[in-house]
């Protein structure tokens, strides 16, 4: 599961945030600033304008600029941070270009159980996988999403089948602190096939499916599946197990594990994400639930992850180490250890926060001791008397998202540490100033 | 809704047909035929060839060409027949380049109900309604969904409150023959918030959702609500309400109104469907379930998207009338036209099988009056002894749908009338020489 947005709110959320926004900065400036970084490309081709084309919203991401003033919106995990790097010369490279007769097909592979897997994308992934050493996808079963969500949602389908539950549904459970989708996503059609149960550690039925996410959302914690019983069956959420968030320490194995492309090269708007899974029968069963849910997956998307997932192999493989140019994860490690260290030092100016500790571990990938630095800020309120700190946030116009989402209490937020970094440089100053 | 997949069995299916393919063709020749037909383009780019590209399998359809011997697939409503129009002209037109690092945010536009729909693409459609004179869009909230299936369960979602059903799920009915995968999507999770209820016309209760589906997926039907009672709503899937297909006779404007890429322009690879909402809050909940089920829609296939229908409008609005190579629905009409001849010609041959009658009607949109030509053929079996048409027709090598999966009987089969121009030629042969 991708990780990175909310249970609830988002449009209301993002709504106010282009109306506040939009009244906060003068108009004619915003246009203004736009039409200048925008005027070499036409929005949709990056290099031929079109005639009647209007550049006065940014094509990548829809979101007004931030100012000192702003309402700084860290809720969602969405990874801006990394088209820094892709409008370099790696981006250059995973420009994909589409003719009009190109994959018109419901299909891409009909030999597959994942009859709608580009045979392209497919290889990309494997290829990246060898490359990082994160996951042991020989052997294993293939399948493409509509980002992890969706994935998230074949599995617990797919491990619920209607004839086990015998009229009760299968319960899903997850370690508090839970990704605050998990909940959501799980119970809003009200299935009789699976429902939300709460924390792991606390649920005492016999049967159910255990989310694991690691490193985890909201807290970066490495997890184990906590299973306690021997009917339970685990699906491990690794979005963010890539080496920028988190040493990498083995090539994971289990039955079901999720990816994203949205958290490993920040491509969230391509809405991809994959699974490996060992049991073909699972993996048949999840490919139902999206025949069903969206006869597919987006070819366009597909063809276009692959492109970018070949650029970050070949920035490896074969380009010239010219610094982090070309090196993906490089590049977002060296942002994310600026932020975060960024962010410890404006916890410690100000005094009333703490931070979970940074974990050091081998990265086999790096072949080096490296540290932690997680996708998401885990922030605790010491100071007395503030125990809805998101609401506290709010109030100095920074929007968090509260730790009762996540199952935690009130004096937690999680806060994106992928945004822009005019974005966070504002955050950071801000949180330095409150005592 | 998209109206072409099938209910279930689609992998399976799918598996079986490229096994048997695969036995059929010799395998040398088969990849001698896609070197051949594909060597010019890279299969991603289409212009430029990457190094360790392979070219093996067809980029834009996954299924292997047919021969006199193939099995022919007719299930499911593939809509390859267009890739003739785009191989031209206007395909060099809607040809899309996306640079590497353009649309990463989830936000496509945060003032929106709908915050991930790519202005660009809704330009684009409201352009072509207002071109086609199809549907009244003006004043109407305009979603994006990946595939029309994915808003069809959004607007079944939307419609279904979870407190005004107070215990009981919302029924969901359309009249028969209904399109076969309208009872599988809505009860493959066992929602409490809805429930499959069969046929229209003999259901009894009083609160009710009504599937519309104009027009019709199998039979071609022009159809109007049933709207039994004062507290039913109705759900408008016109999926096949463009010109190549039937007359345009007034421009529908109903409560909700469905529409899908798959069958407009011949690209179901993208998943692009969008919906027209006149209610605002009917819009925000239909909104919500995207947002659970996969927080948002490929970009990269809504702004193909654009770019396509932007293709199609300037061909009419622009473009020199040179024949049809710029006039897609033109192009369309006239290939289903021929189809339609070939096909009433070969039941006529055979003489046991009889198809429904040809409706014209005067076209807003081409001024003149023209016949309908249905995207299916509702194909009945007049033979003594034929109760299962669709096991007749699989002994002689042609897949078809039943009519069971459609509330209908076994005399009956859809057919899809969209496949490539080799395939349906194969059929129309067989089709004439069964006696």
């Amino acid at each position: 599961m991708s990780g990175g947005k909310g249970s609830g709110g988002m449009a209301a959320q993002a709504g106010k945030l282009g109306v506040v926004a939009s009244v906060a900065i003068n108009l004619a400036a915003l246009a203004l600033y736009l039409r200048r970084r925008y005027s070499d490309d036409d929005g949709v081709g990056g290099r031929r304008r079109e005639e009647g084309d209007e550049l006065a919203v940014a094509p990548s991401s829809g979101k007004p600029p931030v100012s000192p003033d702003s309402i700084i919106n860290l809720d969602h995990g969405d990874p801006t941070m990394y088209e820094l790097f892709w409008r370099g010369d790696a981006g250059e490279r995973a420009t994909i270009v589409i003719p009009g007769w190109q994959t018109m097909s419901y299909f891409s592979d009909v030999g597959n159980i994942c009859w709608f897997l580009e045979p392209r994308f497919e290889r990309e992934v494997r290829r990246l996988h060898r490359l990082i050493g994160n996951a042991a996808a020989e052997g294993y079963h293939m399948l493409v999403g509509t980002g992890s969500t969706q994935l998230f949602q074949a599995a617990i389908y797919a491990l619920s089948p209607p004839g086990a539950a015998a009229g009760a549904p299968m319960s899903v459970v997850s370690p508090v602190p839970y990704y605050s989708s998990y909940p959501a996503v799980t119970d809003f059609l009200k299935s009789d096939l699976y429902r939300w149960a709460g924390d792991a550690n606390t649920f005492d039925g016999e049967t159910y499916i255990e989310l694991v996410c690691s490193p985890n959302n909201p807290d970066g914690g490495i997890r184990e599946a906590v299973l306690k019983s021997g009917t339970c069956v685990a699906v491990h959420d690794l979005a963010y197990y890539w080496p920028q968030y988190t040493p990498i320490t083995k090539a994971a194995a289990h039955d079901i594990m999720l990816f994203t492309v949205s958290k490993c090269t920040g491509h969230a708007g391509t809405r991809i994400g994959w699974a490996l899974v060992k049991d073909r029968a699972v993996a048949q069963r999840m490919n139902k639930f999206i025949e069903l849910n969206t006869i597919g997956v987006s070819k366009d998307s597909q063809l276009r992850a692959a492109k970018i997932l070949k650029a970050i192999s070949d920035g490896y493989e074969h380009a010239p180490a010219a610094g982090d140019r070309n090196r993906l994860f490089h590049f977002a490690r060296r942002h994310m250890k600026a932020r975060w260290g960024a962010l410890r030092t404006a916890v410690a100016a100000s005094g009333i926060f703490s931070l979970p500790d940074e974990l050091p571990g081998y990265c086999t990938f790096a072949k080096e001791t490296v540290a932690a630095y997680p996708p998401f800020a885990w922030l605790r309120c010491e100071k007395e008397g503030v125990d809805d700190l998101d609401g506290y946030l709010r109030e100095r116009k920074i929007i968090s998202r509260g730790g009762t989402k996540f199952g935690a209490d009130g004096r937690f937020v999680r806060i994106s540490m992928l945004d822009t970094d005019e974005a966070f440089a504002i955050f950071v100053d801000r949180l330095a100033a409150m005592k």
